[in-house]
């Protein structure tokens, strides 16, 4: 153990019923993503999930309350957070499904929590996996969250590991939460970003969000592929000093840092 | 500090509009309830609360969602919980607005956690405070957790003190669930039960919920105040062999534990 024993990492995150999942969906796959958003958030800072707690609130008459809570709690124990504890309220008025889980974690024994705070001018970027088109494909139901590949990025840069946060919101505005916390520009070069096979555009590549991949900055050198698992790691741009996102795209320069999921709409 | 360092007490509550509190509650009662219920949980354990996590629902076109936060802030604040984190959710469809807490805590450094699966036949059977009507005079929105008294009766009755939890549900449910939880049975005295003054009658005190008082059971003398803050306590019944929950009242002997707010309505 390195100076981090004692430090815990805090997350809560939720899915509510037509915005993170439609009326329509398998309850398994409702659960799955519920524990699996927290779980990325986790393996974002370099974290291990520990423990899982699960607040739902019921639509009234709901028929499915056993076989969800199941699956929450296998899917907590798959991901390796066993569910210790929740609350259940049902609706008296029409409304929708909502599960709140929060995740207690432990930072990286060594490197501890990787902030998105800490990007530095002259860092690489980069980012895990492929992007785009996560909604439509369903990806953002089957996911499996980034922890492996945080935690191996921990081990491997050790404190040239800079900078890092998941995609959720798309790699525009979340590369601009990025950005702004660290108090740094980000230039990307459109043409690197890795898109999957059925992402026709890097606009949409960075503009929809829901791809539980990892962005990072690191100083030096960085593995092209995560050596525990095989998933690609991709430089796709650089740190700058100044602020905002933008892409190169063939000649032109875009501000892309409000490309993505706005949570004010 | 005592074998108990490296343990940390976890809660998740909500409040969800309609449900526990009205759509006309003012924006900073619903945020004090909402922290404070989960308070309650933490000092039911004999604990104290460190840090909290908040995710939110909206309504769509919800216009007070600065305030909100800022309240919940505050009171997290108040409550020794500074707020860490959260997640905001805004709903597409018509719903209500749900707040859902996470607290983490650290247990009394001595005695530990208090759980409710511990009380022992020939234990007293004790409740702080008054009981009764607190959702019609509102003191279901302006209670005090109890964290002060949890902590003061490990800090004096140590490890006499056997089974403890919140009253959130009425005093008939819970205790059928801190019977069930420790594998014995309770009886209580009826008219013994402490009311507030605008509670009429016994079985209205244990068959409302929403009290946030303690239920604790104990092995020999204990105080008839918190010597801390106060708030009386008062010794309602005993601990035996068996199950279940009877209140005694006149000379009749009447199961009381289903009086009280049934979650699966």
């Amino acid at each position: 153990m390195g100076s981090h024993a004692g430090v815990v990492l805090l997350k809560v995150d939720q899915v509510v019923e037509s915005r993170h999942f439609e009326p329509s969906t398998p309850v398994d796959l409702i659960a799955r993503k519920a524990i699996a958003r927290a779980v990325s958030d986790i393996g974002a800072m370099g974290g291990s999930p520990l423990v899982a707690l699960c607040a739902c609130v019921l639509p009234a008459r709901y028929g499915y309350a056993d076989q969800l809570f199941d699956a929450v709690s296998r899917w907590a124990m798959h991901f390796g957070c066993p569910l210790v504890g929740g609350d259940i309220s049902t609706l008296v008025l029409p409304g929708p499904l909502v599960l709140s889980i929060s995740i207690v974690g432990r930072p990286h024994a060594v490197r501890g929590a990787v902030l998105r705070s800490t990007a530095r001018p002259g860092d690489g970027v980069y980012v895990t996996g492929r992007l785009g088109n996560c909604v439509a494909s369903g990806r953002h139901l089957s996911f499996e969250p980034r922890t492996r590949e945080g935690a191996w990025l921990c081990d491997t840069l050790g404190d040239r590991l800079h900078g890092m946060m998941d995609l959720s919101d798309g790699l525009g505005r979340d590369a601009g939460r990025l950005a702004l916390a660290s108090g740094v520009g980000l230039e990307l070069d459109a043409a690197d970003i890795p898109r999957h096979d059925d992402c026709a555009t890097w606009q949409q590549a960075v503009g929809e969000g829901e791809d539980y991949e990892l962005v990072f900055t690191a100083a030096g050198d960085v593995p092209a592929t995560c050596a525990s698992t095989g998933i690609a790691i991709t430089r796709v741009g650089r740190v700058v000093s100044g602020a905002g996102v933008v892409a190169m795209a063939g000649g032109a320069t875009i501000d892309i840092s409000s490309m993505g999921w706005d949570h004010t709409l």
